[in-house]
């Protein structure tokens, strides 16, 4: 997986790639530029390999306050709709491309996170922030509305429908504390400890069967909008697909032999 | 809007409907007519222009104590089916109505919130109660099943699935406490500054983006049964119309002179 | 409803189905065995007219260990597609079984709930547990997906999205503490008490609207993929046909006599 990007930030050191939004002095937003690239390097992702879990990071003490005022916001203002339904999409893809990465995604979030960025935090797997954490759906502050790349159908899977409500309707922050109580974070940790703790945890899940996880992350997405019976199918099928891994196999050996299993993701 | 209305209580000030149930002696329970009335209003606010969002009010102590006993379930015991049908599509209605109304409801949940008022409750966006709010879907203590108005549907997802089957098998009241923590009341504050409380949030909202708003609403209702893929495609189309309007454009002007932007709603 | 049954344990009395898995020695495993056996049991179960509820109990100190790891792990990684296919549906199966049995299904969880125990215990319609209780969603360690007898589509929608991903990505144990505050557990009690208070539950249930209990079960597993206007419709209908069940009546004349109703289940 390449590693050599323009405009974020990214390395990828024992099968763990660290991604993060750069210019910490704007608080790392979002521009056209890194929508797209960030969009392409999830959709490579998915391909690759040598890269089993993410950690979606911060960057000098905040994680993204979202799509760039002067790059984005102003040359929308002047957009036909052709152009506009050409940008959503293009948000709304890099969305798609997080979730079917196949690959877990931990967002490690430090002091704001706003707006696209909020929804990047929404669309990772897991999320771990620090008592700094200030996550808001700022939409309706800029004249937009909430449902943005997705968020009225995920926020209220992650912390309910009424609360996810007054966060799109108020756009109001979200305290560290709060996000923590309604389950948008999985933790909070120290911001010293954040990314330590973020890598800890995807070094702990990339060592378990990754073909698994491939297909835990997949039924994730997929079965919001199925019947309870047609996701016990899904599932038969996809669990009788992973009994097929040697990963399976490996774990079996590994217990008669009482030693741990050492899986390949294969 | 019309605010002489039969039924029910309305009152209309500077883009803010108020509206409560009546007869608080009986704790404001429901009618035929009420019903009929209600659905009929909340259809005809999904055209109306000069009132941005609704307050759907506690009188005398209490929010609703649901279907009327002999108005309503005396009568509909002699009922055939097709008339027991007409009735419970047109408590759905109302639902429906609350639903489509394209305005933000915030419900102010005081005392008794019960039966077909616990629904009217859960139909709004928001929710601030008291202490002394005491919330129960009672349909099982008369006979009935927990599937009313769309509860089934509704109470998992604002509170979780667990927790509702319990309400909804038992009957039992939920604390204030119980719902503040579940993610059912957005907020608890004291019973006289209740109605104060959801009238400023309220004029907050109604001071965004008001196109916007009925954007978010209806994608946090039609969201519910699409897949990720369908609902980040349905929220790209939906942000681009917004993207439109003038409003989008205000925020933006207010941005770049540093003022506050006034959003006109279109 | 027949309790003579061999691969788990099943006493019947006063309406009130009890069952545990057997060998506590080993906490309970699931066999091939027990797994078709209680398939059939809780198929059967939608016919029987003289259990209204069932309480899935714990045994010796714990509720069960899940797949046998020498019954069943140890076949299937000798097993081709068509028979881990004719695996992973059975297992499907009983989970379908459980929510279309039409009762009421308490869990009771005492000490280790792990593996296919865990989907079990979600399956089930209310989950009291002590505090000993630890649940684990333990199919990544053995080398499996979290998607298992549709675990991808239950657990987010009773403890949330992202505390669901946490527990299904890393197999963590979800702590007493934690269940109850995420909604997993309805309460908490002392293991002495467990099973008493599983029991009263299912009793105070039973002695409930039993046909409009099977309406809610239906309608609350129905639900999960219909529309909000679907879902109003299918509560429309099923509210009606209730209404014309001798128990709505029932209560209505009880409540003009000032008494409490005594409800028959029709």
């Amino acid at each position: 997986m390449r590693s050599d990007v323009t405009h974020f930030e990214c390395e990828i050191a024992e099968g763990i790639a660290t991604v993060r939004l750069s210019r910490p002095e704007r608080k790392n937003p979002l521009t056209f530029d890194s929508y797209a690239e960030l969009r392409d390097w999830f959709r490579d992702l998915h391909y690759a390999d040598d890269v089993h879990a993410v950690v979606f990071a911060s960057n000098g003490g905040n994680f993204s306050s979202g799509g760039d005022v002067h790059d984005i916001i102003g040359p929308l203002t002047n957009m036909n709709m052709k152009e506009l339904l050409r940008f959503t999409r293009m948000t709304g893809d890099l969305v798609k491309a997080i979730l079917g990465c196949g690959k877990p995604v931990i967002a490690a979030i430090d002091g704001i996170c706003v707006g696209a960025g909020a929804i990047i935090a929404m669309a990772s797997d897991l999320r771990i922030g620090t008592p700094e954490a200030k996550t808001a759906f700022l939409f309706t502050r800029v004249g937009l509305a909430g449902c943005d790349m997705g968020a009225c159908a995920m926020l209220p899977r992650i912390i309910g429908q009424g609360r996810a409500a007054e966060l799109l309707y108020t756009g109001r922050s979200m305290s560290a504390e709060e996000g923590e109580k309604w389950g948008f974070f999985n933790r909070l940790v120290d911001a010293d400890a954040l990314e330590a703790e973020a890598r800890a945890l995807a070094v702990q899940i990339a060592a378990g069967p990754n073909f698994a996880h491939m297909m835990t992350k997949t039924m994730l997405a997929q079965e919001w909008s199925m019947s309870l019976d047609q996701a016990i199918e899904a599932e038969a099928q996809a669990q009788a697909i992973c009994m097929q891994t040697t990963d399976f196999e490996r774990a079996y050996r590994a217990f008669v032999a009482k030693e741990r299993p050492v899986f390949e993701g294969d």
